[in-house]
């Protein structure tokens, strides 16, 4: 049990802080209540005929309890887990083990208390090929986490097979059963059968959840509990979350509150949505969450079947390092964005900043201070400064992070994005627009059902002089 | 001496292939000739008057010189280098890193032939702490490249305070001489002054050169020259871009060209730039080109003093991971994006795909083609999904990764930004918003000098419950 709360600050958002023309009205928010709070019970009512089996992941207790049986097996001999995977199928996992384990993890034996953890979410030849020429005498300490609902994704479906061989050569073709599990869909697919048929160890990628939404289930919980994080008090802040995001009072829901928002600020010409943490253990959840976004969100068609061309575009930002990198934009560029900060306000570990030089007493005023206050003092003083921009902020506050608060964050995330598909009144839970790259690929690859795409394709791909420069 | 010569095509914006709706007609690329190749003599005059001194950073070889001789005296005793700097002071180094040496480089001592490169770019105190941890028992083997023009910059200056204690109580005060590396200002500020008083070994930030445009001085070749990198090489891929990028004819300046595809693609409503990279080594040039062109382009006030509140949005994406996140968005939302992918026709390493297990007879079409033919087949049939969806593409081609391909693409994009600013009619190299957010960090941490400000940050800074949920 943890009692780390997070909480939405909406306060800057208001056009009391920084003015009508940009800000929210009290007038405004109530319509945005009066819009947003019908929707509540909507959904809710949709998740309990079972329309949305992501929001019962959190109660899955037998699940997690399978992922640490199995985790328990390989804790003594695996010193290094790669997980292959894509999407939805890796950024959970990402987003996890940065959240929750040191930064030097992988580097550092004394901090870690898993194996090292890869995760290949790409087919680039120079970066797999030197993690292989690291692995490949360290083969017998090593297991894959091969992730794929289908088995037919063509990237995880590549990285697997040159995992599969270089197996066989090495340590012989019987050694998969015990250095592959298999995450996949549990009757039918490509990878349910070379399970079945190699007789692999297996979890389940539950029906009905879209990669985006899977994190909490075995798709993202092997990985972090192979690597100790505490997968129960991470479902926890889930469910505890899920009380929130369920409450029929918009004034109280935070997840209502975010997405109506979210949605408002698109209407009025702000086409971005910048997410900035000012802690590094948080900075690849902003990759989770741009896919959970950009691909639930952005569509062409509604849900009466007119076109729309809709959604918000996600951005990943990091505090303070992208104060020297893009705040000069954020402030005097086109009003276009609505910022989320991330901010933790107790740090687990701290640094005393040391005192200046004594030729050097203009740097006297940062000595004594934590790094920490540091880190929240610029927050606040770019937050500021942004405010002074007329341009509107939210913040999520952490009181800390840990397993608790970031079951919580995604949980929070997931019901907003449900949230937001509503009153954009498209499906957030389809993607139609990602089959087409996935067929050219096929085509390109010379796969035998697709020779007439091929034909379409390749005056494109031909490359015409007069335009290279 | 290398020939990868880096090219930019770009039929792929052009109505011909995706409609004059989104697309540019022959007609437009004519009017944009027109406006565009007066700029070119423009920003050659301006150079031989030495108002862009970035330019000339390729032909300093006295600077490299300096550089190699500086890495040198560290080869043998140098097994951590780790750098202190934000913003232009880190980006560049993290991008030639990741760009130029293997993924495993600090994992795998066989990989490298340099010392383990971090680079510090934030004060996340479990960041920095879980680094110190690590490092505490290796200071001896260790030098900090601590990089600031000032001084002054509040996050480099309370990591260099925290690292020069740390020295000072693990070694000794006389080791600051053998283990620090200071990049700065050459006459002036409070750097410059520590410098000084402790003789440490130092390397110049050069004059009038932004730090955004600083990569190719001594600020990103150090680290660089120390891992390994072929610096001589990169200035050398820069120089010979420089020919190009000074080419009075239009038709043959990749600069001029894809600045005003930029700007044109800006004034029709794209307010957001995607760099792409299918090639996991080129993705940290795309935060070092974030900051470049957003920080560049970002402004209030055009040259005559109005307000024009003007920039694109720049946003990083990989290939083929983001296809599986962002997609969805950038074929169905709404048509406001310029894609600009990189591609590398040449890979240094490949892969061949095994065959498929006998059980999946469908994943065959796979089997032995080479993992750099799957990324570049992904590439290509990403591009033809967006040009269906009518989406404008750009391609930097790269024939191949190497230290000179690498120079010409900053040097290309560098010049890319200085004609961009010249069409928005705005000042590219300063950044005056970014003060505001520094003088409130000062007042929060109770720097004397500030105690107005504070007065006035701290009711945006209270938190009202009222809007806390």
């Amino acid at each position: 049990m943890s009692n780390s709360k997070i909480g939405l600050y909406y306060k800057n958002v208001m056009a009391d802080i920084i003015g009508s023309e940009h800000g929210i009205t009290s007038q405004q928010m109530d319509d945005l209540a009066k819009e947003t709070a019908p929707l509540i019970s909507k959904l809710n009512a949709e998740r309990n005929e079972g329309k949305t089996p992501y929001r019962d992941l959190p109660y899955k207790t037998e699940i997690s309890q399978d992922v640490q049986d199995l985790a328990s097996r390989f804790e003594e001999e695996c010193e290094n887990l790669v997980v292959l995977g894509i999407g939805g199928s890796a950024l959970g996992s990402i987003a996890l083990q940065t959240a929750l384990n040191p930064y030097m993890y992988n580097l550092d034996s004394v901090q870690r208390e898993g194996p090292r953890l890869f995760v290949f979410d790409n087919v680039d030849p120079q970066q797999f090929g030197s993690f292989l020429d690291w692995t490949s005498d360290k083969l017998e300490k090593t297991v894959f986490n091969v992730i794929s609902k289908s088995g037919r994704t063509s990237e995880t479906a590549a990285q697997f097979m040159i995992v599969c061989q270089m197996l066989s050569d090495i340590l012989g073709a019987e050694s998969l059963r015990d250095h592959v599990v298999a995450t996949t869909d549990a009757k039918k697919g490509t990878l349910r059968t070379i399970t079945d048929e190699l007789r692999l160890r297996c979890l389940e990628v539950p029906d009905g959840v879209g990669g985006r939404f899977s994190v909490l289930s075995a798709v993202g919980l092997f990985s972090a509990a192979m690597c100790g994080i505490d997968i129960d008090l991470l479902l926890e802040g889930a469910r505890d979350m899920d009380k929130r995001v369920s409450d029929t009072n918009f004034s109280q829901n935070p997840a209502a509150i975010n997405a109506a928002i979210q949605h408002h600020f698109y209407n009025r010409g702000k086409n971005i949505s910048v997410m900035m943490p000012y802690c590094y253990a948080l900075k690849d959840l902003c990759d989770w969450y741009r896919q959970l976004w950009a691909e639930s969100l952005g569509k062409e068609v509604n849900l009466k079947g007119e076109k729309v061309f809709v959604g918000p575009t996600p951005v990943k930002a990091l505090g303070t390092t992208d104060q020297h990198s893009q705040v000069q934009l954020y402030r005097e560029g086109p009003n276009d964005k609505l910022f989320t900060f991330l901010q933790v306000d107790n740090f687990d570990k701290d640094i005393e900043i040391s005192p200046a030089p004594d030729c050097a007493p203009e740097l006297g005023f940062l000595a004594g201070a934590n790094l920490s206050r540091l880190l929240n003092s610029e927050k606040a003083a770019t937050e500021y400064a942004l405010l002074q921009s007329k341009r509107p902020c939210l913040t999520v506050h952490f009181d800390k992070v840990d397993a608790y608060s970031v079951g919580q964050f995604i949980y929070l995330y997931e019901v907003t994005t449900s949230f937001a598909g509503a009153l954009f009144d498209i499906n957030p839970y389809d993607q139609p627009a990602v089959e087409l790259g996935k067929e050219a690929t096929f085509a390109l690859m010379g796969h035998p059902d697709y020779q007439d795409l091929a034909a379409k394709i390749q005056p494109v791909n031909n490359i015409d002089e007069k335009f290279m420069v």
